[in-house]
């Protein structure tokens, strides 16, 4: 089989260049496990980090030897548990690029077939999806009539977020992304309010147009922070007293040199009566199948919109991910590895 | 009557020879308030920011002219409303550093004289004791058999916050103050498990010992932070996954340079799923009757003890402020000017 690998460790941004298709021993089946045909691999900006051996702690792929790391959806091919069985769709964070991976049982999500795409397991019902709803329902609580901000809204955190925001009650979404064609994407699919476009000059004063002055009793009753400490400042001074802000990610600063700071100032979380919450999706793995339901009904009334940045094939992987890592991607970024699929 | 007032604007942290006694007119009774003999005075660290008009965007008190700000424990001496009459005693935020201040009804709350003594009314009943409270009970939400941690553990908001949390069900209260005499009152009186003194070589160690290893399974469940980002910083780095943070005050920062930057490292906030909750007593005031019925009950049966630091006489009001400003204050700041109340 096919696998996509380092060439040599990385200790900046990856490019396309860093990364070699290699031919590789198809997988054995673990015991209590499965091997996966590979159908769609995700590309997710957390990668970029891992690749560095700066995500979470866990450990960067060996170069040359291992594949690049990631969620996929497969098909199972061989079983060694009585749980899954051949042909089943699963879902796991878990795989990597590759055309086939082995997973333990407890690495893998069944999918319902019937239920969406294949695909959407890996945007809006997956990982992305289940970041979203956790800091938007189970953080932030969004409330009725709410004013809602997120940024990277153009991504497949943040386009959710502004969504399930939305589904949860917010009477106005805003978000923030970089150009007209984003912007404009996630006011016309994902039915943003308003989406400011930081790349322009005044874009300041068209974020506190949209979300209310805070001086005349507007501004922001929740945030969602993907980008940077700069942003979540930014959001911060928008924001009507006793705000509540997640703090998901920090996109803008995963490639920095080590030790980066992302300072807040306690003083403006103070005075503002600021309550944060930081996000780890990892502590809501427990509650997906309850958010794929909650979700899958929304998908099929029209109130969550799937956009997928799609390449065919393995070799498309690299090029796919450049684009990610450089902001360049519309919606979420999946690599079909079987066109029928 | 007598006032103390600046002898002119402060720039810097303010010191005794900054303040005057003198003589003005006793103020008249307003419609609706009424006229108080003070009989204790309360020294607050906010009061430091205030004179020089960074307090919470409320003005600084003009030279030579008015009362310093400061909360007052008095005896009603003319009234104009029928809800207070002569001789009631009263709590009111709005006062100063005067032996008569004028009130209007709703700047004051009657206290009930068998309850406490009453300059308790300032300390452990009053504005530190609720903001302590408000922080551990209604922000932080302590739980049973949980780990506590306070900085200014000494001063009157972190001696209450220990005390209250213990009250509510914490199992282990740790504090942080300077030197052996703070850190032996705040053991001794106090009853926190461990007072560790930030003075001393190796603290960060010793704090590490009380609080337990987060890589054991140990650490921090709940902090309240009165002094800096960067004693929070010790916090998080000492906390457990999920650890809620109150942030209350920065003494340790109110008088830098104006816009001051107090960094909390966004990227340790997500690591550690930190919740934070930025505290402003403020708008827990319409809530200082029921926190006093329940603070009342722990101070009858010795579970909240009162430690105050003692000045007789309005003359002696500029040499306690300055001792609170360099923190050499042990307990409650309380100028008291009537020696039989």
């Amino acid at each position: 089989m096919r696998l996509v690998a380092l060439k040599a460790p990385v200790t900046d941004k990856p490019r396309a260049d860093d990364f070699a298709v290699i031919n590789a021993d198809r997988p054995a089946c673990p015991d209590g496990g499965v091997v996966a045909r590979v159908l769609f691999i995700s590309l997710d900006p957390y990668v970029g980090s891992r690749l560095r051996g700066r995500h979470m702690g866990e450990p960067a792929p060996a170069p040359l030897d291992e594949a690049i790391p990631g969620a996929i959806v497969g098909e199972v091919v061989e079983s060694r548990t009585p749980a899954i069985k051949e042909g089943d769709a699963v879902h796991s964070m878990n795989g990597g690029w590759a055309e086939f991976v082995a997973l333990g049982e407890a690495d893998c999500r069944r999918l319902d077939r019937a239920l969406a795409p294949l695909s959407a397991h890996l945007g809006v019902l997956g990982m992305p999806g289940l970041t979203a709803w956790a800091g938007v329902s189970q953080l932030a609580k969004i409330e009725d009539g709410e004013t809602f901000l997120v940024d990277a809204a153009a991504g497949a955190v943040g386009g959710s977020a502004g969504q399930i925001a939305r589904n949860l009650g917010a009477g106005t979404v805003v978000g923030v992304a970089g150009g007209p064609e984003k912007c404009g994407l996630v006011e016309r699919e994902y039915g943003f309010d308003r989406c400011v476009d930081y790349k322009r000059d005044g874009w300041r004063d068209a974020l506190r147009d949209a979300v209310g002055d805070p001086a005349a009793g507007g501004g922001v009753d929740a945030f969602f922070e993907n980008v940077s400490a700069d942003m979540a400042t930014t959001a911060l001074l928008n924001a009507k007293p006793c705000v509540r802000g997640v703090l998901c990610g920090l996109v803008a600063n995963y490639h920095d040199a080590d030790q980066a700071q992302h300072p807040l100032n306690a003083g403006l979380l103070i005075g503002k009566r600021a309550q944060l919450f930081g996000l780890v999706v990892y502590d809501f793995y427990p509650r997906w199948d309850e958010y794929v339901a909650e979700a899958a009904a929304w998908l099929r009334d029209g109130r969550l919109t799937i956009v997928e940045d799609r390449a065919e094939g393995l070799d498309a992987a690299p090029a796919l991910f450049e684009k990610l890592m450089d902001g360049r991607n519309i919606g979420k970024c999946v690599v079909a590895l079987d066109p029928d699929a």
